[in-house]
């Protein structure tokens, strides 16, 4: 079954150009002009961008917090994230201490493989470091193909890790070929804050951010970031959110260390003031860490310019507002952190990026694609346009504008974070190795259809047709 | 006529992949596996990377300096840089007070023309800005596509402008679309150390290094960087040598300045000692600004690796040991300033960066190519290997060992900066615009054969093909 | 003659306590508890504090400047200091180039000589330097006791050196002894925005703060610092307004450097939005640097607390509303820079500082009088309170509240840049050599009575009873 | 009784002057020239300084420590300190959780009470931080005049407090007026590599500094730092080693916080190279944090300089070789951490500082004794010579040469730190409250005349015949 993709202005993280791309067995096997169509399906995409499909590296689909449930399971979340243009999920998986990790990822496992629409992959979650994980972590690694580790420097008694903790996972990472991904906010801090608040009688979401002042965020990321440098390991900070955060890790690449950084559409056009919304509204904008002073916002854009932050992760975690957000009535510690995002992650970063002239074309592929393939063990299988690559392509017409709302998106929640927002551009169809998922903005996909996907390890290729070699 | 590329690996700023190119016209039509031949010359290039032909933003050929000349010209000096996969130069075109643009700018083009084996494109020098200068670079620019301005802040007296004519400068090249380029280093303070140090006697090619301190480079970069900062303009620092200057750089990014960094082959590789070489040997190595401690070539290895530079040119200006470089004898200052580079920067950099792991083979492309492409409004006609773009390639087998000398080189002068260096990897075959200049390692090539390129304004995409758009 | 003060509370650079202080011939010979009087004038200093007179390192008395002369010269300067509780100035001399540097000096003692009432020096301006000025420089070392060089990097055309004079100037000073100060702005860049402004029709005062923004002073701080490093030198940035500055002075003494930064009042409690006042009063406000941004207020407030500004001079350099400041009507850059400060130095550090909690007593005193001493070669005979220093003293009431205004100040201009702005404390009595020059709040003082001050080298005490140390 | 001190140099923290000083009931009265003896015992100070007396702000007396005790107790401690020239010690009083404070601190009063022949003080640990402890602390800070608290950041499962008790400990002592003190090193990072260590069979004392990297130093004090900024509260780093901690002190005080740091005369001579000597003797230099790679004496050199850090301890803490530091044969772990140097303080800041130009004579009077009395409440009582303050004096030969030796000092154990190390300049008698305690170099002192000092609080004088003020 062959697709010849026509008329489109392809752009991967280096170029931009017209050439048709022709598909064979769900992978790209040329690009050219005036190729011989040997009647190939002709997919017209004049006047639009090829994009490679946007890889979401940062997802919590159908995940337990706080006594409730993620509203968007792996069916409704990878049917919005393919509206939104993204192709591939990494998940988090989380563990608990004392249970083995493959009944862990089992669970994972289970919740995705007859929903996903589109590839899928997990990170894990490290609780706790010691010579029975450690025992585990091979299998992990080169059974499961699961090569990223996350580890949580908040949430006091519940995720939060020790430092011991979090340099063993770093050890063995370097050992083993991983990358460390951390939360990375100081959760003693923010323990004791919290409850200084409710004593205090402050109750409100606002609290949610004034008691994870962005001071919290930088030294948790500088620690790690020490850490990592001193272990000769590998670091992937999860969701920077502030300047803070951002300037450690700067420092650190600076010096020589493998430190990484990923920020996320809520915290380049959402600030602080959100969560002062009245009627508890505020609530919809509680994640964690928690929206910032707005000229963090230009800090933070600077950093994707400038390669301070490689990459962009939704942090999709969705609760409704009415049931779920709203257990946090008349105590902040008590709304589910998060909010949806997976479906508008590359339109935010497409309007508010490049046509705004903060980033351009090819970052905006490097930063939603590319770069999250290539340190997450995908590439070139995944995150770019190129012979013998999955065919996982995103059609996108520049200039549409349209309005983010409730109404238009695709996630099961009842309210949009970015309701009203304007935005220029749209995924219009998308296509998983080769077959449509969503096509002139229709979903014409199946459950079901979505592959797990092993991944190689840090800083190798994943490919079955070469040797693997560093690419980072 | 047709080409066929076969059985190599391309290697782009972003990919690395199995494919064919098919050339036609000088330029690629087609990528693919199992492409129809249709009576294409078949071109194997088994067991070699082909990458994207390099661009060095950084000669000075056939350039009059201290009452002699460079030894190479536009001959010699592209035939060596082809043999070394370089395929297209921007060499710096020097002007005089009042004298008109156009007229140095014919000094040029006349140096050039009948001898490029490669393409070939100008910047040019800014000694005084005014409103004579001024009316004269729409033609510049528009006329010539001439698009880079390069503003000396060192050799005083001679090359040296003030703050003025750079900030000057800044502005115009910011309202024509330009980038200005700068030679970062203190002009005032080492004319004082220089005539002390022959005051004191100090005359051996040691005290070049010692009259320019690495301090008066970042002094000088920091000051280029906050006028190009006041001026919202853009900057291109030249042949960075230190860690001094890197800090400076690496600050105005994070504050969101247009400033850019280069460095040279010499500089990651050689050191201050060699300065010290007995016999007067020490003259060779005598670049401005000069080697420095060895441990700043960490810094500058990282820089390149985390982004906070982003090219590497040759700063090719090579004389001969004997009757030129010896002019210094017994003062310093009268040795001829550089050294023969232009046919070792990608074999350095391909067997130092790497083989040894301190870059990726993306970042090689990217450094070496599309980077300076992009930058100096070339790109995509040149800097990448992909559909419509120019036939610029090359076919570097990577596991060639070769020792870099004087015998070995196609450069016109006497000796080798990288005597008896051992480097892994070597360009076999190099096609301008689908022709073999070099091919199996011999020159095949035909003087006068470059042409002359215009560029596009800063920012923009060169192409006749498509819309300019921005690009950086 | 002997005076008994008694029942104050001394505060010095490290001390606070309760003594008495004898006063023999001018210099202090006890201090104690129950002291015998041996008939001496008692003077009762009960619920006041007893600090070393002010020294103000920054004064420009009798001074022309852009076509008309400072409205206060050194006998209603010296009278409104002494009001302030200021017992020494250290006063600018100026220089012209091809003058005989002796001829500058007489004509500064000249001005001062019988018509101050209180003690003074003066610094020597250096606007070239070349071997007949360094022939010079002996006799005004070692002749004059001048041991401080001011070098411009801004006034382009008019009083700017070139870094050539600057360095020169650095290098002469280590090897004489001598502390070279500098204002610190980039003039060429300043020259350009002011043209264009006048060229785009901006002629208000407020243009005057926006054609010379702080990175200019940060740029030129910073290189006047990379250069004292080179030379190993001294330098003393006059004049700090702006965190930029701030922040390159304390890179520079991080590394060891051997630089030192004062700041103003007006720059502690005045802003940018002053320049905008309606009628064009904003002239009172113009300052060479500028006012800036409210913010860089506390930058400079810690700066002074952490030491990295350690001394606060007045900048001194009034004109009045009418008639001098108002030649600027239609074109700011004709407006006389400067105002009027000598009187409220201390009065404003003391309230603002010590009573906000902002710095300590001590800090208070060694900002405004002992650091300063120290600095430029008169320590312990000014600057303290100690056996043998000259008693210099001023009996300050620290509780009464009181508004700075024209009617109320005794400089001879016809504006207070500080009107209505309440202060607490005041000084009360002010000693010169024992003698009363101001009494309970009533000028006592003879024109002529101040002594010029020979001064000892960068480093070296200043007394005759004791060899000369290193102090600073 | 009175003393007349007579023909010595004065030298105070702002001051140097020759002058007399009247003793009475042990306490300056008077200082003058030509002062009335009264029959006052005359003590000749001719060719020497007169210091305060030296305040050792960090001392380990008579305290367990892995299974063994410190070899100095308050009387041959507090003996070695009077030869030393300091006259004051702040000793840390062990807690342990559970155990009321009131108990712990009757145990340390226990070990002084009998012994002391200086005046001491004691600092209080904190294990942990509840409801419990809370409640205890107003009799500690208010009944025992204890008014700073010691954190550990390091020794896991033995003194390590976690972050939570670190912050809780800072918000107490902001509202009750106590400076936190911390031993900043991870030690979750120090416990891992340890333990890896001696797994990899690397047992000798040279681990015990690699396992202990600089970095995780810096780190410690940039999270306490932090912690600090964010509470609004005060915090004293104890032994910083390294630039990597002196960087993040600087940091904090230049964003405005009330950081304050201290080190020790071991990191200022002795250096990483130490713990490898031969025979085991690396083990005489084991202190925690390690000694440094030697380039870092400067950076500490230069932080005195400046004020960056403010105070120099001795962290004395001694062990014999035989029978003591010997128990870590074969595991690095178990030798005891420390040394002795109580003796030695003052005269190696004397001898390698002020001697060397590194710091002033001021600053060396300011560094061993005015600041420290300032920060932990003591000043003017202690600290300073002025009128009122405690006769606590030091007569100082600064030309004397002398060999420091374990035959030659005066602490009870076995080796010296500084073994064969020449230093010029030493005390010659010591004065505390009027009394000697050495006289010409001979021990004139009693066991138990030393006096318990109750302190104010942070920020206030500590004086009964005045208001208490700010005076930090």
């Amino acid at each position: 079954m062959l697709k010849l993709i026509k008329n489109g202005t392809i752009v991967t993280a280096t170029d931009i150009y017209k050439a048709e791309i022709l598909i064979e067995d769900g992978k790209i096997t040329a690009i050219g002009t005036n190729l011989p169509a040997h009647g190939a399906e002709i997919v017209d995409a004049k006047g639009c961008y090829v994009f490679p499909g946007g890889i979401d590296p940062h997802t919590h689909l159908d995940m337990p917090f706080g006594g409730t449930i993620t509203k968007d399971d792996f069916e409704s979340g990878t049917i919005a994230a393919a509206f939104g243009g993204t192709t591939t999920v990494i998940d988090f998986c989380l563990t608990n201490k004392g249970i083995p990790l493959s009944q862990s990822i089992q669970t994972w496992h289970d919740k995705a493989k007859d929903k996903a629409v589109i590839d899928y992959g997990f990170h894990l979650m490290i609780g706790e470091m010691n010579n029975d994980v450690l025992k585990q972590l091979d299998g992990v690694i080169n059974g499961e193909g699961i090569t990223s580790f996350k580890v949580f420097m908040a949430y006091k008694n519940v995720l939060q890790a020790d430092d011991e903790t979090l340099f063993r996972t770093l050890i063995a990472a370097k050992e083993l070929g991983a990358l460390v991904m951390v939360h990375g906010e100081n959760g003693d801090v923010i323990d004791y804050l919290t409850k200084k608040a409710l004593e205090d009688g402050n109750t409100d979401p606002i609290y949610h951010a004034l008691t994870r002042p962005p001071e919290v965020e930088g030294e948790a990321t500088g620690r790690a970031a020490t850490l990592t440098g001193l272990a000769g390991s590998q670091l992937y900070v999860v969701h920077v959110s502030c300047a803070e955060a951002v300037k450690k890790i700067t420092e650190a690449r600076n010096k020589g260390f493998n430190v990484w950084g990923e920020t996320c559409p809520q915290y380049l056009v959402l600030d602080q003031t959100y969560l002062e919304k009245p009627n508890f509204e505020g609530a919809k904008y509680v994640w964690s860490p928690p929206l910032r002073e707005k000229w963090n916002q230009d800090v933070l854009w600077n950093a994707l310019k400038t390669g301070q932050l490689q990459t962009i992760g939704s942090d999709q975690c969705s609760f409704d507002f009415k049931g779920q957000k709203d257990l946090g009535r008349g105590d902040f510690t008590k709304i589910p952190n998060g909010g949806p995002i997976i479906e508008d992650r590359l339109s935010i970063l497409f309007s508010e990026g490049v046509k705004k002239g903060r980033i351009t074309l090819n970052q905006f592929v490097d930063i939603t694609s590319t770069r999250i393939a290539k340190l997450f063990g995908l590439f070139p299988k995944k995150g770019t346009i190129t012979v013998g690559a999955d065919a996982d392509l995103v059609i996108f017409d520049p200039n549409v504008k349209r309005t983010l709302s409730v109404e238009a998106h695709h996630m099961a929640v009842d309210y949009s974070a970015f309701e009203g927002m304007e935005v220029t551009g749209e995924p219009i169809s998308v296509l998983v190795r080769g077959e449509f998922v969503v096509h002139n903005k229709k979903f014409v996909g199946t459950p079901g259809s979505g592959q797990y996907l092993k991944r190689a390890k840090y800083g190798m290729l994943r490919s079955s047709d070469q040797d693997e070699r560093q690419t980072i």
